[in-house]
């Protein structure tokens, strides 16, 4: 098929697969004739996955090389391809050392400890957003938000045992691999619209507003 | 205090709090002298605020303003002030209407009719975001991720409970307010740390790998 073909079965407009393809992150089409190329069932694949990661899931187009690329490394473990796909804030940055850096590393700390989950490494991509989120919260005077960790946890729990159920139920590696990527990054979304929805339905319960504009 | 000093005072770079000045969205400061401004604690809790919406939770600029301008409303609804601070995807474009954003948008009604939610409109932010999510899983053949909806809508309600009574025991309505947003931006990045670090824990009791490197 042509690039026109491609763009409409993916609902990513030309320009935007030309920029793909520049990247490095589309192979190059089969080459025709001169200035032609045609593009197969891969390519679908492909540019949908990078429309899932990149314009729904929100990740840089330099996160989305490295995602990629961890899917390509011999026999990645699923630890490993999670870390990488996990949505990030700022990681370039060192760790917070600071006082409420302290403080929220802490935090994390005592609430593993009360979880009985291992102790994460302080350079993992998940204690990473923990600590900058919740020093972030003590800069603010916000730390009272912080109250319902232990909730928050156990809805953790519960998603990722969800998450590992949907795995487990899976028999090829290459897509396990690929549903563990999709799946971070989609369901991170999917999770996102859920608490809004249920933030809407409870406190509508909770703070009877009629003039509530919907959200 | 001069701007030297907000910048240490915040952990933000000078060029980084003019360029917020430019755009607005912190203060003047008060003119001394020709070219000199002073400022005070109430920059530094703004640029703080600043830090945490756009550095940490990764809103865009224009998202922030919309935000902030939210809570300058006269007497705006919890309910409203959420529906703005929400991650978001793409919502300038209109609402799937294909095949697979249909499928998506049945999947959330017959979810909502489940759990006894009232249904979203179509159009707010939770929704959106849900069905954009849902209809990419359709897209690349991976709608067995969402076999496991009912675990994350619980999860999702546990999450709202816990927000809600950390936000019912707060008396003041502009600091509920701040709190409602600053919560669902920097307590979305908790939750993503968290649900990474389940995934960690949990998975390597599933699919023991001891060569795995930390994410």
């Amino acid at each position: 098929m042509r690039i026109a073909e491609l763009s409409r079965l993916t609902g990513v407009p030309v320009p935007r697969i030309k920029y793909y393809i520049r990247e490095g992150l589309v192979d190059h089409g089969e080459r025709t004739q001169f200035n032609q190329a045609t593009y197969d069932e891969s390519h679908v694949k492909r540019v949908k996955l990078l429309r899932a990661l990149v314009s729904i899931g929100g990740l840089s187009i330099a996160h989305t090389r490295e995602v990629l690329e961890t899917l390509d490394e011999p026999n990645p473990s699923i630890d490993y391809v999670l870390g990488h796909a996990m949505p990030r804030t700022d990681l370039e940055k060192p760790p917070r050392t600071d006082e409420n850096g302290q403080k929220a590393a802490a935090a994390l700390a005592a609430l593993m400890e009360r979880r009985g989950w291992r102790q994460p490494e302080r350079e993992s991509a998940g204690a990473r957003s923990f600590v900058e989120a919740a020093a972030s919260l003590y800069d603010l005077g916000l730390e009272h938000l912080l109250d319902e960790l232990d909730a928050y946890a156990s809805a953790a729990e519960s998603v990722a045992a969800a998450d590992l159920a949907m795995v487990a139920r899976m028999r090829e590696p290459a897509a396990i691999l690929e549903s563990a990527v999709v799946g971070t990054v989609l369901c991170e979304i999917l999770l996102t619209g859920l608490r809004r929805m249920a933030h809407s339905n409870a406190s509508l319960r909770q703070f009877p507003d009629p003039a509530a504009e919907p959200g």
